[in-house]
């Protein structure tokens, strides 16, 4: 008898990626990246402003040449007038404050005024009288349109947030710390602005290629692209990407007992439930199903149903066996005429019997009839199986610890108990629901994870902690 | 200024669900219930078997009328022989040993023989000399086949797993525990079966309504419809369910600065990346999207984009304001024409600015145009908003307690932090992914999670935990 983990291995070594196809981004989520992602071009593509404000020359916001290495030094800021500061786009310790030399000359340099005035070194910014800057507003930048002027000393551009910076300009002042403080539609920019504030190289600049450097690899082969991804790939001009195709995989049940769920309720008989449950988790997988139907139990239907299945180009052939022995024996004796057949027991419950084989060629699955067995073999079994053919290789199903709210008995088995979980205080707990037979697909509904009780293990303590499939 | 849990109430206060209709059961995963199940009929629908073997009468395992009141008690087994025990068919409190009278009487009736042996009373099975019974089996009952003979005393019935119990049997002896240990396919059921083994009432039956009782209800209204639950559904008849219709999100970015993803870049402009990221985060909570494109920095344009999402009957506009205030101030001016505007900021980072407002009758939010702002904000405040539309009550994104890794500076405001989760020994770990400047796409597309760091919290120092939405 197989341990869980080593008929998974053995299943899984049948499988490889499938071909990949290329998909308009559009399509592209939730599927599985079948190349990695090299970039062409920096990202932002060019220097662009952080706020709304005005752009200009850091250096014409102190005083002329040379101030600069007059600097206290560190982490003391000086000087600083105006509303207030943008935290998140600059660094206390790369900001010096302009202290030491009172005497200010005046620079006018291509007709534009400026006008410093004596600071207050004390540390304290000095409401009115502060350092007061005034540059002329010689171009106005909305997001989308390359400036083509080139600033010079005493010169400012009004520049929106993601409008691309001039040449010359290394820095932007938000339009709220000047006294330009006017954000309407359809205002035209002032001739002047002025303000109070000594700014920094590279303030509220986001630079080009300081996120990504062409060349860069962003994502790599066989990750499952998520909404941000595409995001991403669209800023960066990916208007179709590589990814695997789907896997298909091939659905049947088998039972003379199973009756189509709109069909009327006969003695002896219930309606085909795997079916549904089974599509609806092989697409939930990422993969695309074919519905086969019912077999009857009968070689012909058998034999008809499964070679329907190799003419569907199928990755994988699925089957849940019904209930009836008989019937999966037939299911065994018709594959094993046209390939072959394993029949395994898996030291595991539910789900005991496993068969796993080739028809024509093509991986064949058979997971036990009763529905919550047939569901736990699904999450155990054939989930890993669809990652792998969609070459999928960011990890699986989501597992968590939780707490055992009730002692759990076991029968040494690997088991997979349904459980609800309530979370308090940060802590989840699990209850098992209703009891744990194999038919009852009301206590699998009720549930929300299935706990993971080791081999070898007969006793879980109320309170200790076991791992969990989040359903 | 709004805390997060304002704004989103205030936002939420607009909506309710939508109304429902009806779908086929195979397109129903994922979808919300619109009404709750109300189960008619018992499930399981008849008593059936729980295994293969032989339906027989209890009381035809053990000695004549009247034997069963000489059982020891509870808990005692004895004179059990055969090939171990079902143990999760049977409970050990409800088994009883035979013990006490050693003399059996040989009891023959309808024609089939019975033959009682002495049974060791020491409580140990005895390998060749245990209780031996001789029933003739009498009917062959594939799963899928109502029996319409009555068992007799004496009489037997080979039954597969699933096929409904016959009248009159009251248990089943799996085909392993008697001499006819025989599961091949087309094999003929034997004339009669000998066993030793004391059998209960129930063992190994599966009771007509055991799981769901008629008239019981086994779904509510707002349940996200799990591939589970399409199982339950099916094997209660259910071809159809009400479900609530999709969310329909009318959804535009605006700003000039945007190009399409296939377009090559022009200095100054960016690819639209927003509307690729947030169509792909509609549909993934379960919405349908209507594309609109980009609307450009024009009141005509802006005019004419809201006026075609009007026409489309969305529950919601949502808008992505491009990156110029500019262009988001037509946007006000024309919802304010056409209906009402709030611009709220929202004491959270990234995402500050909100609008929220009505056009023509139908709402609209208004998320910032940076990429990484507009997806913290679809999350925090879209996203719930379609859960409401589509009716879901059974919670919304998975939140999980991480471990700071390191220490995490804050400014105050409710912050999403973009982190990667690294988990080792069950303990999730949280590591910042790059610079959390609010146009880093890449360090949203790094992260797995985004850390909520509450308002007022200006240090997490490292190991603390705090709250994280799984991406």
């Amino acid at each position: 008898m197989f341990t869980v983990t080593e008929a998974r291995e053995r299943i899984l070594s049948h499988f490889k990626a499938t071909l990949t196809e290329t998909v308009p981004l559009s399509d592209a989520v939730g599927r599985i990246l079948g190349a990695d992602i090299h970039v062409d071009g920096d990202y932002p593509p060019f220097d662009n402003s952080a706020v709304d404000g005005f752009a200009l020359r850091a250096e014409d916001s102190f005083a002329g040449d040379g101030e600069r290495s007059s600097n206290t030094g560190d982490g003391e800021r000086s000087g600083n007038t105006g509303d207030g500061e943008r935290s998140s786009n600059t660094r206390d310790g790369e900001r010096s404050g302009n202290t030491g030399d009172r005497k200010r000359s005046s620079n006018t340099t291509g007709g534009e005024k400026r006008k410093l005035k004596d600071i207050d070194t004390k540390g304290n910014a000095a409401g009115d009288g502060g350092l007061n800057v005034q540059l002329n507003v010689v171009v106005d930048i909305p997001a989308g349109y390359a400036p083509t002027v080139s600033l010079q000393a005493g010169q400012a551009a009004r520049i929106m947030t993601g409008a691309q910076l001039p040449h010359g300009a290394n820095c932007v002042i938000p339009v709220e710390e000047t006294d330009f403080n006017n954000r309407n539609a359809g205002i035209a920019a002032p001739n002047t602005i002025t303000f109070s504030k000594q700014m920094k190289v590279g303030e509220n600049v986001r630079r080009r290629g300081m996120d990504i450097r062409s060349g860069d690899v962003v994502m790599k082969q066989g990750r499952t692209l998520k909404p941000q991804d595409l995001g991403l790939l669209a800023a960066l001009g990916f208007a179709h990407v590589t990814v695997h195709r789907k896997a298909r995989v091939a659905l049947l049940s088998s039972g003379d007992e199973l009756l189509e769920v709109d069909a009327p309720l006969e003695p002896g008989k219930i309606r085909d439930s795997n079916s549904y449950a089974l599509a609806a988790a092989i697409v939930g997988a990422g993969a695309e199903v074919i519905r086969l139907g019912v077999a009857k139990d009968t070689r012909e239907s058998v034999t008809g149903l499964l070679d329907k299945a190799a003419k569907e180009n199928a990755d994988l052939i699925l089957s849940s066996a019904g209930v009836s022995v008989g019937a999966f024996d037939f299911v065994k004796e018709v594959i094993e005429a046209n390939g072959k057949m394993d029949f395994w027991r898996v030291n595991m419950r539910p789900g005991k019997p496993l068969a796993f084989g080739l028809y024509r060629g093509i991986p064949f699955i058979g997971l036990p009839g009763n529905p919550v067995s047939a569901f736990v073999g699904f999450e155990v079994f054939v989930h890993p199986t669809l990652e792998r053919l969609n070459g999928k290789m960011d990890g699986g199903r989501l597992q968590v610890r939780v707490r055992a709210a009730e002692e759990i008995e076991s029968d040494g088995r690997e088991s997979y108990l349904r459980a609800r979980i309530h979370v308090e205080n940060g802590i989840r707990s699990a209850f098992l629901t209703g009891h744990q037979g194999s038919g009852n697909l009301l206590s699998l509904v009720q549930a929300d994870a299935l706990l993971i009780i080791p081999a070898g293990v007969k006793c879980v303590p109320a309170g200790s902690e076991v791992d969990a499939i989040l359903l």
